[in-house]
């Protein structure tokens, strides 16, 4: 605890406290597994969520929103074209967006979605260890699942944080994020959000929220990260599984106060 | 209590009878963020859901459906035809359809969507205020959530309640619905429900469950929103948060009996 | 307890055991309704779920999973496409894979649909008892749900099985479950099943996960059938209704053992 990190816990709380105060407006294109849990997520962390997803509302909604999701998870044709406009009016309004190339490297068709988008430099790229790799040219992991480790991963989110001027998050059992020169690592993770579809791509809808409401993308992501890690640390003390373990983590959400936040997040 | 109001307590309890005596087949056209709590709302309150939104089956459905929701929370044009598809053929069959027209106002390619299919005078419209208000004309709200009361949006109600002959109901802390001559307030609103996602539209689909059960609109419309918001008001009595609020919340339609809805519902 | 069953209590147990020490990659091109579910489903059980279901990565997907699971609820033009190239590429590689036709008979292009793939000779046909019906040229059910028991449902589910070479697996009270020559039945159902949306859907996901680590279909259907219901029994004990019920299934999905799993199923 001597030592001083990168992105202080108050920063943190302080994030936490923006977020709830302004309730940003987060629109998310994603996937049919998840689109309700991220927007329960949303929702009880204090973010007003907003599934725009189609060609013809997604670039001028990525206007007005205070930060937008771009996610993978399950993409359709449509749904690619929805996603390049909503990138390319973010980019020009100067609304954070995040990336989130869920099973890029397993599946050639989104890996060369998640490159192009990728070049147009998200404010925060969100993955586990093989997907984050993939991003600069390895081949990826088991469909949607891992089989790196962050720590594993970290010269690449360095390497790619550098290259197109984004931060990096690296989720794991010890989350990694880097802007390219400042790392900072998030100690909270539990197993059992392993074991609920949709915690990972519900991390970068809260990034996406936080980052409606920082400035520094980096105590964004981390904010975020810790946000979700400490109220799952919370939850899991409390159920039988998975199913109420989801159910448990929303409630934990909603419940979270920023003193708390900053008292447990675990960051080094 | 002495006053009588348009539609009574002992319509929503028979109405409610009705409904479990018939578990109506509800065909909803919704959205990808709210498809699987709608079908459980309905599941647990007695009706039979069907989600048939493809264009080469939504109108054939609509025919044989007891009722039809139409749901602009997530559109593509796909869905849009399949949309326009399921109207035609439930007004030639007869069959009662709701329309909610979310985030009309806010973004424009559904709001002319939404002005086109409420022009074939659907049974009931739903929407927050800001939803109706748009429908007149009014620009509407910050994304899917309203920034207008429900009593500021009953003049709107009216007229299009007129002009369309259908009924309109108006959601909010205090819910209001009109079929242009007579107003029903329901006074059971709780703020949980706005922390999770999915019950507005949830709220349409009942309408339509019971739409099909009932012959007066304004009294299923009514009936609808009883249901949910007295089950909202038991539930929420026995959760930490929005996780769990939901959870209790499908427990409570299921449990909820004629004579308890008769008994706490607040009309005005 | 004194007769032999074709499959028995034991083969359930380890073809648990099997899929907790593989975690097969189960591929699912399933329904907007219950893709969160299903995969929650799955994740409980120990299984990995991918839903893949765009015809860009749908067939080379289908060559590296353990198993594919076609699931006809909320089929479109392009989900149809996504179909037919994972099953050729299922077929190819010698994949099992599950087709779930939802709804057939009552909807005639689905039910086209299902009559295609169900040519091209799945592992398992899995269906409530109007469905499989519709499947030799019935007229199937109202929308979703069955209007036939499992038992009448047997002769038609005997037929397909010898012409298709597929085991069939009629869900209902009692569950029916029979490769043409034998017949099993699981006797473990809950009426709670039907109260809450998508569990017939979750079923054929599970079929997949342990068609993935089990050489006979019909041992891996009945244990797919038995881990479902049998959690069920266990929830269905412990709740007010069909919410909490919902949770406490997926939590005793994650809590079953091998050794539970064969004490508690009733084959017949």
């Amino acid at each position: 605890m001597g030592t001083t990190t990168a992105v202080l816990a108050r920063d943190c709380a302080e994030a936490l406290q923006e977020l709830r105060d302004r309730a940003p407006l987060v629109q998310c294109l994603t996937n049919i597994v998840v689109a309700q849990w991220t927007a329960n997520v949303l929702l009880a962390t204090g973010a007003a969520p907003a599934m725009v997803d189609n060609p013809e509302e997604a670039g001028a909604f990525a206007a007005i929103a205070g930060g937008v999701l771009i996610n993978l998870g399950t993409p359709y044709a449509e749904t690619a074209v929805a996603m390049e406009r909503a990138v390319t009016s973010a980019t020009r309004a100067g609304t954070p967006w995040v990336l989130d190339p869920v099973a890029a490297g397993a599946l050639a068709w989104r890996t060369e979605i998640a490159r192009k988008l990728l070049a147009e430099s998200p404010t925060v790229l969100r993955g586990n260890a093989s997907e984050v790799m993939a991003m600069t040219g390895g081949t990826g992991g088991k469909g949607v699942e891992s089989v790196d480790s962050p720590e594993a991963a970290l010269p690449a989110a360095r390497e790619l944080a550098g290259v197109h001027g984004t931060v990096v998050a690296v989720s794991g059992p010890v989350d990694h994020l880097t802007d390219g020169e400042r790392v900072v690592r998030v100690g909270n993770g539990h197993v059992l959000l392993t074991r609920v579809t949709g915690v990972g791509c519900a991390l970068g809808a809260l990034m996406a929220a936080f980052a409606a409401v920082v400035d520094d993308p980096l105590v964004a992501a981390v904010s975020a990260t810790a946000t979700l890690t400490v109220c799952a640390d919370s939850a899991a003390g409390q159920v039988r599984g998975p199913g109420s373990f989801a159910v448990a983590l929303l409630d934990e959400l909603a419940l979270l106060t920023p003193q708390d936040l900053a008292t447990r997040v675990l960051l080094s």
